[in-house]
């Protein structure tokens, strides 16, 4: 018998707990579920033998020391900044932790204690970072004991909805993951690489610096930039490359219309604004435009970006409706809050809604001084609003490689993300086998 | 005989230790210039019977307690950051201090420490902050009391070069003042008051939406807005005021240029290049630009701003020498300290050069239902590149100030910033004397 503790029971659990529990009878499994919320950790777990729900608060240092204790293996589905209190718990008393969050340079510290207890912590075991990483390591090292000479890595990830689902909404789009982070997405600064020479974009540009993507039998998609591409030198080991860059990927036409939001200031998130809970969300967007008694709100708006009226992106502002004098709804905020909220009465996914997973590579390469490219790609279609392809894509890899470690099939310790191939190989295989597969192919790089 | 301490000898010192020397012998003063550079302290003295030098630094405890004990009042030109440090020991030991930066809410929890003692503390004292509080709050306090009712206010002050050093730059610019503020004025968010409206700019388009202003005998200008207007509600007394905006001033089609350093993101604080030490002015430039090896930097940067190739605005980056092939000559820098030292090489006043200074108020107010305008500007030309109109701005108001205070002629105690009649009266009056006097006329507002 072998016991999983999982903390956290939120709507990014739900692949997560049901692997585990399809698998437990199987692998001898017991898991726990801990969480504030117990009502809703016994609701995933729906009465199941294997797997039993206790209270939980991460604040409660004894409870998280029992917990630790008591199982084998911990998932943790906490917010990224509470990490680390767990991490610190899983190398003082010896278990292997798994989570879905960025590495930060405090738990990398943690290393030595996990080895010296012949345990492994994994990070960024999700979808993106996570199957990103796995995916394109693959290739990258499969590039490298060919012999050939990697010229330039560029990859894109988005969460969208599928095209069935797309409708009338003209933004083809939303919100399927964190809507927090969707809004303030690319602010500070953006650095890539591109034939040798460091670039830069600041994030009043980022949203019109976009690329274009064409990814067989999906169609075309555009992608912007992501913060810091120039991390991933080390981290995949690409030194000396000569184009690096990482991107997300949106439906064309989707950056054009958001780089309004930017332009206007309503993805700040610097300050608070003034008479929030009388406002609407027409004076919302007034709050950013000249004074003038004269002129609507829409020629105004459509004069300061550059619009014809009848623009297509004028549409979409409408069409998210805020140009009505509906309150928003809200006692104060943040620019970026405020436009959150607004757009959560629109981009909230419904039942009868699909979410859909895009992950695309680019390999170029030297073969003997020839110019040779691979592409490669993954989608998921969500089934509906709770079983989506972002929970499935986030919470697989962690199921399956907890499976994978107490199989003892990785047989790693220390605090590691998935670009190990002693990693990525048998999680890459499985979550193919359930059908999250990358298809490759050769393209003429001319 | 009365002890006056300054403390800081440099540029901006000049007008200050001047005057004061100039004054010392008829009002019985002995005047300690202290500073780490003595032999700049020594320079400023020259030789003069009434002052002497004392090597010091700021963080030396037991100096700056002896300092500050020795003296009856004490100018203080240090950095911002450092007046913490000093204003804590003149509240502790009972000494008045003046200085000309902006008053922090850990200073004004001095007040009372300086009350026991029956000392003040003047902060804000110098050209902006300084003479705009007082000549402000001149027509200010009189509308009010005159029984008018105001309904705007509208302030606008700029360092910039007298017109006839503008010759062949095309900016129509020198730093006249702290470059690396120039470089980053704006960044964060612009928040006024426009007819009971709060209206907010981000940075992006700060630059693009700029007012016209023109001032008899001087000629056009152009205003950009400068941070948070929103707290002069409370320090003028304004509360109620429909439109309230504060702002700094170029010559017209500067901001325009300048937007293109803000739109490329060179003007970022917030990361450090790669590469620096190699790097020529014109990768600079190209470093925020796609790569495109067909095309020009000259054809990129047109493009990407969507400026003519022969638009003013291209000329005004080639007279800068951005285009050039030119080492930066610096080891290591974000793109604003970057950017700052390329523009030092042409915005560096020299000998013949001669800087102005440009303060413009416009208030309105309802006399019976009736709307009334008046506008008041001054205007000061400096001497050369040492006795700049900046110097004596920010010096002389410091100087008339510690005058007095040692005549007993401003009884106040505490600490204050000078919006008090109290103090703005008599300074305003010996400024006016010395020529920096504010012209003021009545408009039709229509």
């Amino acid at each position: 018998m072998q016991k999983i503790l999982v903390i956290g029971a939120g709507r990014s659990s739900t692949s997560l707990i049901n692997y585990l529990l399809d698998h437990s009878v199987k692998e001898n499994w017991e898991l726990t579920l801990a969480e504030k919320d117990v009502a809703l950790a016994e609701a995933k777990i729906n009465g199941h033998s294997s797997a039993k729900s206790v209270s939980f608060d991460v604040s409660d240092g004894e409870a998280l020391t029992n917990l630790v204790t008591e199982n084998d293996l911990i998932v943790s589905m906490l917010p990224a900044s509470l990490h680390f209190t767990v991490a610190e718990k899983c190398a003082e008393i010896g278990r292997h932790l798994l989570t879905a969050s960025y590495l930060s340079d405090e738990i990398q510290g943690l290393s030595e204690k996990f080895q010296s207890h012949g345990k492994l912590l994994v990070m960024e075991m999700g979808l993106d970072p996570g199957i990103d990483h796995m995916s394109a390591m693959k290739v990258l090292d499969r590039i490298k004991e060919d012999g050939y000479e990697l010229t330039a890595f560029e990859t894109f990830t988005g969460g969208l909805l599928a095209r069935d689902d797309e409708k009338e909404n003209p933004w083809q789009y939303k919100f399927t993951w964190n809507p927090r982070n969707v809004v303030i997405a690319g602010q500070g600064f953006v650095k890539f690489i591109q034939e040798g020479r460091f670039k830069y974009i600041p994030y009043n540009k980022l949203f019109r610096r976009t690329e274009v993507i064409h990814i067989p039998g999906y169609g075309y998609f555009e992608g912007y930039a992501n913060r810091d591409s120039l991390k991933y030198l080390d981290l995949y080991n690409l030194r000396g490359i000569k184009t690096l860059y990482r991107g997300t990927l949106r439906r064309p036409g989707f950056c054009k219309a958001w780089d309004v939001f930017v332009q206007l200031g309503a993805t700040d998130d610097s300050f608070k604004m003034e008479n929030v809970a009388e406002m609407t969300h027409r004076q919302f967007l007034n709050s950013f435009l000249s004074y003038n008694p004269n002129d609507s709100v829409e020629l105004k708006l459509a004069h300061y970006m550059n619009l014809d009226i009848d623009d297509e992106i004028m549409y979409k502002i409408k069409w998210l409706g805020l140009f009505s004098d509906e309150l928003i709804g809200l006692d104060n905020g943040t620019p970026a809050q405020i436009l959150e909220h607004i757009l959560k009465k629109k981009w909230t996914l419904d039942s009868s809604d699909h979410d859909m997973i895009v992950m695309w590579h680019k390999f170029n390469y030297l073969d003997n001084g020839q110019e040779k490219q691979v592409e490669s790609h993954m989608v998921a279609i969500g089934d509906d609003d709770t079983n989506t392809a972002m929970s499935k894509t986030v919470g697989l890899p962690l199921a399956i490689t907890a499976k994978l470690i107490l199989q003892n099939k990785i047989n790693l310790s220390g605090v590691h993300i998935p670009t190990r191939k002693e990693i990525y190989e048998p999680v890459l295989e499985e979550l193919g086998q359930m059908g999250f597969e990358f298809s490759e192919r050769s393209v003429d790089p001319s």
